[in-house]
């Protein structure tokens, strides 16, 4: 299907159009008018109207002669269906459906949008909406929405929303703010197209250098980061998810389900996919403005953006924040300047000047004095962002200093940080003559350099991976309920992917000597085997450091009473018994996504641990380099390579459990969740105490 | 000392007052004129010109004949001594010296500044800066600074700013964003008073409701403290710390010194007085942004900030983002509505409207739908604020809606989101003339919402405290170097205190048995004692789970052998013999800051948990009723109180080593940083198995 024509079609229908200022009928057409220097038809149809601003209006798509080639429908719900249907006998090419009262308003809002996505499938129509903004191009020279007064300028960043109140407020605070956009498009309740088909088309936009996209639900997760991967080798892509806080519906059956909720995951699988994420709206809008710096002088390179940072400034204590804060950000750090840069500044800068990092050249300084600085500063070749400070005292020159901040700017990413308003709005005013922006606080500028930054390192982290398992879990299953996996079962089931639980499971105590013999040399461990019994130790379940056979016995007998005392309705169907495990306590799980699918966590073990929710997630298939960094990414990471001369866990074969729960999960959809917990891991091996399995 | 004078003075010498518009002696001289409707004596001095801006000049202070309560000194740093001797001469009350070049420039400048610190101690003349922009107090009309062009509208917050260039930032964005200062004071140098005088007055300044404070460094810590708090019961304070990634220079000699490092130390000081801490110059302003809300509303009580928030919104995606905020936030939440406000709503919204909280009264809300909506939010007595965001959509009225928001204002803390720019400006300008403020993004206001309610929150649970030490500990210990303590005069020291470290130290291995009788029953633990020897593990200076005395005399000569190996240099003084503690393993510590004197730090130890810096600080003194709360602010606090039927871990036996630390620190000044480490917590008592001090 080609999205051409929501872009850049010869002629336009506007269906609802009208003049009266207050409907969206006018603002569409007058938009239309107005909001491009290329020519097209724009064809207004109305039942009332016969002349709209100006333009011969038509009662009907019907009656239109021309080939239309986007339909722009904006009238009452109800009456969209047969609209559509005449769009479609028309061979209209692409529909925009602004009208709302479909699926957002339940009911028979639900079945309009079902009859309009038949509809516009029989067809072939390719259908954006309904109960959205429309789009906009400003290379075409296209507003075929209502958003807008103004039309934006044109520039390199698509915008693709899946809230149209927040597309409008975002466009009207980047043309004020000097952010400038391909495309804008607002995709409504997605009844057809959704944000994957509109990724794969501005992947493949000239104009597009860069993409923001909010996000309230991703269609299909799959298909969304493998197409983002493939972007985000070239563009990047920076994403305002909303919902983070919502809790999903199904209870929290597996353990480790607590510590991979669907926002973590969402976050991992963006990562992943090298996918900027912000946390706030304001950050969402500073990692904007922060593109269109580097767009514009065309000095950032996404694929490798600053991490070494100088910052510049006239003010003491907005550097000292701003260093401060490039400290504790995650992937930043202040450049160490060279011993000839500290020369050069001595020389040009006056005595007092500070010459570390940040560099201070004082509250009176002008423009010259910025500039010898900078000079000095684009030479550091260690150096990659200049953050230059300017605060409004007695004599600064804020446009003088914008100017030179704009031409210096082609050699390096110089990001300007005006302080004030009244006082640098002469400044700010320069900046945007050149296309560039400007930052209200280095906090801003800094944060998006760190989430920009941060994405990248967790992109080119990762880069190999196993083909797509072919057998994509069914998602059906979801919606039965989940129940704990009998315990034999859940072993042979591990056990077919290369997962042992330690130990032998004793059905009769009778066998126990017998098995006994068979484990070797103790202490043992003896736990017991439940169906109904999920945390074992609750209920007095689990006996250790059973040194003999007579220990054991008597163990077995001890656990049967409290059981029984604890959890009368729980069949014993027996007792595991292991050989008491050493090393490090780790928990490795799985649980499904609706979104992603299966998602493998890896994180310590232990109750102290795991209230510290230290955990690293993937989204299944998960390679071993995956899965070695999974092992990276963990606050506890050194304590796996060993501290004070302890030797390092196995690696490689915590790596093979990985793996084969990842390698489980996507073979096996009805799995909904597996705890390994915990797997004991020493030098040598890891050894697999207990495990839980979720099947639904 | 009366500080009114740098305020409300009668007259003003403005010393180095000039005609020439890019001196700082013409900017005084305008500022003076111009700044305010107060009529005040401006006195014009300068060595070459007879008339400024209209005034008649005088040669010298000495010169004039009128009293003289204020002077503005701004001439080259070499040129103050004298002239502040002729001010002292001329018993001029206060002065504020501009004038940059004394200690900031190094060198000679050291020396002018104690030049004129002494001369302004013998002349009993109160002095500010210098290197400072000067003084404004909204209220007196009063502009004694070089730093905002136009003088600032009265308001009810002072600011206090150690940066004159992030004061003059700060000023400028104020005045356009619309808060509004009570007085305003660059504090410069500080070559003799210091925040903590200025902090005294603004107490008790009738004018001032709130106080901002810029801080690059605390004069004084524990007065800073015992201020802090008082104030703090009556006006919020809210603090921007610089310099919090500076790491101090003294090494980490103690373990949980890096657990404890400055900045943490600064965050858990400020929490204790109810100090409301930003941690970014935007996070700074945004509440600076609120607290102007409030003020001017009038319904904001800083001691009983909003919690319970409800969201009102024209537009899904912001509100979606915001909700997610407030649920992430550490101190707010989203009110439920009751059912009776639900009916309400429902009475009065359209019927797709979300009714809920956020309440989304969808894009055509004009301003009576956000009135009805108001209307019924503001009857809930459980919301305690509301954000209102507005989206610029197609009728939007953005200027009616915010007259709106200004009237409802008064009834409860209302807080504007009006988003974009151009298309919400006249909604803006509205709050502006109501005194109130915008805010941007839903984000900046609930990041500034959190910090005050967090802030807060901290200080109603700091109530008690013992009185405060005789012994305050002289900080010129800290010079000389650093050692570990002796262990047998450690675990003297410890013993003072009540401090009991298990277990008896052996000198001699003959002496091993009859000590082993005297301990009872195993299995022990032996570990070597050397003064040389920090970390025992290290060195194989640790043996546990010796059943008896015959593998207690092989482990003596093990450790030995191994300790003489691997730390040749090392005495070995003997072995501490010690029962095997059970429990969990909890870490207590104290590090001396140079600023605020002993920090108690608590924490679960374990080489996986100190990798998670868990771990909960409060400046000494610490009472019982304080150490109880250390153990609840911890992340893992849930396992000290028993996980899965387990028993909670004896608090009182904790309290009483937090306690007792505490103590011993504050009598024992040159005692630099003590490790109980570990200490095992049972259901009954506390063993301190290991402890290092340091003293210096």
């Amino acid at each position: 299907m080609d999205l051409k024509k929501f872009f850049d079609p010869q002629s336009v229908a506007v269906i609802g159009a009208s003049n009266d200022k207050n409907k969206v009928g006018y603002s569409l057409v007058f938009n239309l008018k107005n909001g491009g220097t290329h020519k097209r038809k724009i064809l207004p149809v109305s039942l009332t109207e016969r002349v709209i601003l100006g333009l011969p209006a038509y009662r009907s798509i019907a009656e239109i002669k021309d080939k239309v080639d986007l339909a722009v429908i904006a009238i009452p719900a109800f009456a969209v269906p047969a609209v559509l249907e005449e769009c479609g006998k028309k061979e209209v090419g692409a529909a925009i459906i602004i009208s709302s009262g479909f699926k957002e308003a339940g009911g028979a809002g639900k079945e309009l949008e079902k009859k309009i996505r038949m509809t516009a499938a029989s067809y072939h129509i390719a259908l954006l909406g309904p109960n959205c903004l429309g789009t906009i191009d400003t290379h075409a020279g296209l507003n075929a929405s209502f958003a807008a007064a103004e039309t934006p300028a044109p520039g390199a960043i698509a915008f693709l929303s899946q809230s149209g109140a927040l597309g409008a407020a975002m466009l009207d605070w980047a043309h004020k703010e000097g952010v400038r956009f391909s495309k804008f498009i607002s995709l409504g309740n997605e009844a057809a197209l959704t944000e994957i088909e509109f990724l794969e088309y501005l992947a493949k936009d000239k104009e597009t250098e860069a993409i923001m996209l909010y996000l309230e639900k991703v269609s299909d997760g799959k298909k969304f980061m493998a197409l983002a991967k493939k972007i985000t080798q070239k563009k990047p892509v920076v994403v305002l998810k909303a919902g983070r806080s919502a809790r999903g519906s199904a209870a929290a059956l597996s353990h480790t389900g607590s510590l991979a909720p669907e926002s973590a995951v969402f976050e991992a699988a963006c990562r992943e996919c090298g996918i900027v994420t912000a946390g706030s709206l304001r950050e969402f809008y500073n990692t904007a403005k922060l593109l269109q710096l580097g767009l514009a002088s065309g000095a950032l390179d996404a694929q490798k953006p600053p991490r070494e940072i100088a910052i510049l400034t006239n003010g003491g204590g907005p550097s000292v924040v701003a260093a401060d804060l490039v400290e504790l950000s995650s992937s930043l750090s202040l450049t160490k300047l060279s011993e000839a840069a500290t020369r050069a500044l001595a020389k040009v800068l006056p005595p007092i000047a500070a010459l570390g990092n940040p560099v201070d050249i004082l509250g009176d300084a002008l423009a010259p004095r910025y500039e010898s600085a900078l000079k000095v500063l684009c030479a550091e070749k260690a150096t990659q962002g200049i953050i230059v400070i300017l605060t409004p005292q007695m004599m600064t020159d804020a446009a003088g200093t914008a100017r030179l901040l704009a031409a210096y700017g082609k050699k390096k990413l110089v990001i300007p940080v005006l302080m004030g308003r009244e006082a640098v709005a002469d400044g700010v005013q320069a900046l945007r003559g050149a296309n560039l922006v400007n930052f209200d606080f280095p906090d801003d500028a800094i944060g998006a350099l760190d989430a920009l930054a941060f994405a990248i390192f967790g992109k080119k982290k990762v880069e190999e991976k196993p083909a797509a398992s072919p057998a994509t879990p069914k998602l059906s299953a979801l919606k039965s309920a989940a129940t704990l996996m009998d315990f034999a079962a859940a072993r042979i089931l591990l056990q077919k992917y290369g997962i042992e639980i330690s130990g032998e499971f004793v059905r009769a105590k009778i066998d126990l000597d017998a098995i006994l013999e068979e484990l070797g040399a103790g202490p043992f461990a003896m736990k017991v085997v439940s169906r109904e019994i999920s945390h074992k130790t609750d209920v007095g379940g689990v006996r250790l450091n059973l040194v003999d056979a007579k220990a054991a016995r008597d163990a077995w007998d001890e656990i049967a009473k409290t059981v029984r005392r604890k959890a009368p309705r729980a069949v014993i169907q027996g007792m595991l018994v292991q050989p008491m495990a050493k090393g490090k306590e780790i928990i490795i799980g799985m649980k499904r996504d609706p979104v992603f699918g299966p998602v493998i966590s890896f994180g310590f073990g232990g109750i102290f641990v795991e209230a510290m929710h230290d955990v690293a997630l993937r989204v299944a298939p998960v390679a071993d380099t995956d899965a070695r960094k999974m092992m990276d990414e963990i606050k506890g990471a050194s304590l796996l390579r060993g501290t004070r001369g302890e030797k390092p866990v196995d690696a490689r074969a915590l790596t093979k459990l990985v793996v084969a729960l990842s390698r489980l999960a996507l073979l096996n959809p009805e799995v909904q969740a597996i705890d390994l917990n915990p797997v004991m891991a020493t030098d040598r091996g890891a050894v697999v105490v207990d495990a839980r399995v979720v099947v639904g």
